[in-house]
C-alpha cells in the first residue's frame, strides 16, 4: 500500500473512533507509521486529508444502502437493510461526523456527509413508494417522511446504544420500526381468521 | 450568581456546543469570566466541571419527558411530545455526549447520559402501555421496542438535520414516526366510512 493510501486508511479509521476535532497529525503518523515530510507531501492540511478520508468512509457507506435498490420483493429489502449486521457500539462513520465540532462548523466537511445522507434518502424513498405500490404499506404515509424517519431510527440507535454501551437498545429500535412498518399494511381484502 | 454557577453554567453551554473534548479550561474561563484561582477552587480538574455540567444538562431535559407521564389521552401526550418545539439544528444536549470520544471512553461520564436515556425509556413505556391498554395501538406491539424506537427517531433525527443544516429532516422524521403509529390502531370494530 503507497503512503497516500496509507494515511487515508488511517485517518478513515480515526475519524470513525475518535472524531475529526480530537484527532491530530501526529496520531495518524504515529498508526500509520508514515512520516512527516511524506504526509505533507500529499496533504498539506489535517483537513484535506479529512476530506479525503471522508469520501472513503462514504465509499464504505453507500454500497450497503445499495442494497435497498433492490431488485426483489420491496419489504424484504426494507427488512434486509434494516436488519443487517451492525456494530452499534462503533456508530456510523458518516453519521458520527456531525455531531464532531470541527465538522459542524465547516460547510465544506459537512457537504459529503449532506450529500452521503441525501443519496441514501433517494434509495429509502424509492423502495418505500415500490412497497406502497406493491400494497405493503398503507398509501397515506408519506415516503419521504417515512424515509427520514427510518434512517433517524438507525443513526438514533447507535446513540442509544452508545449511551448504554449495550448494542440492544439499536436492535430494539430496529425492530420496533420494522414491527411498526408491517402494522401499516393496508387492510387486508380477505380475512385469513381461522 | 456565584462563581461556581457560573462555571457550571458556562461549561454546559459549550459542551452543548462544542462536546466536552473539543471544550478546554480556557474556553470556560474567558466565557465565564471566572479566574483560574476562583476555577480550580471550585473544580480540581476538567472532568469534575464537566460532571456537574452533565447533571445540569439532564436536569433540564428530564422535565420534558416527565411530560409523557400524563395525566391525559396517552396518544396525546405522545403526539405532544414527539412534535414539542425543538431547535434540531443545536442537536441534544445529553445525546450529543455519546459522540464526544472522550465521554465514550470514560464510565464515569457515561452513566449519568446513561441513566438519563433510561429514564426517559421507563416514560416512553409506560405511556406506550397505556396508549395499547387504551385501545390506541395494536397489543402485538412490544412498547419496550417501542420506546426505544421512538427515542431513536428523535436522537437520529437531530443527525439529519445537522448534516443537512435543515430542520426538515428532523421533522420529517417524527411526523413519519406519528404517522406509523396512528396506522398501527388496531383494526376498528365500527366502519365509519361512508
Amino acid at each position: 500500500m503507497d503512503s497516500r493510501e496509507l494515511l487515508v486508511d488511517t485517518m478513515s479509521e480515526l475519524m470513525w473512533e475518535r472524531g475529526y476535532a480530537d484527532t491530530s497529525p501526529r496520531h495518524v503518523r504515529e498508526r500509520s507509521g508514515v512520516g512527516q515530510g511524506s504526509m505533507y507531501h500529499h496533504f498539506s492540511t489535517k483537513r484535506d486529508l479529512a476530506l479525503a478520508a471522508l469520501e472513503r468512509n462514504i465509499a464504505d457507506l453507500l454500497p450497503a444502502a445499495s442494497e435497498l435498490d433492490g431488485p426483489g420483493d420491496p419489504m424484504a429489502r426494507i427488512e434486509a437493510y434494516l436488519m443487517r449486521p451492525r456494530a452499534a457500539l462503533k456508530g456510523c462513520k458518516v453519521g458520527r461526523m456531525t455531531q464532531d465540532p470541527q465538522v459542524r462548523e465547516d460547510p465544506v466537511l459537512l457537504a459529503p456527509v449532506a450529500r452521503a445522507f441525501a443519496e441514501v434518502h433517494v434509495s429509502w424513498v424509492r423502495v418505500l413508494r415500490e412497497a406502497v405500490a406493491a400494497g405493503q404499506l398503507r398509501d397515506d404515509l408519506d415516503p419521504e417522511q417515512l424515509a427520514h424517519t427510518l434512517m433517524a431510527v438507525l443513526q438514533g440507535g447507535y446513540v442509544l446504544a452508545i449511551a448504554q454501551q449495550d448494542q440492544g437498545p439499536f436492535d430494539d429500535a430496529r425492530a420496533g420500526a420494522l414491527a411498526l412498518l408491517r402494522a401499516a399494511k393496508p387492510n387486508p381484502k380477505i380475512n385469513r381468521r381461522k
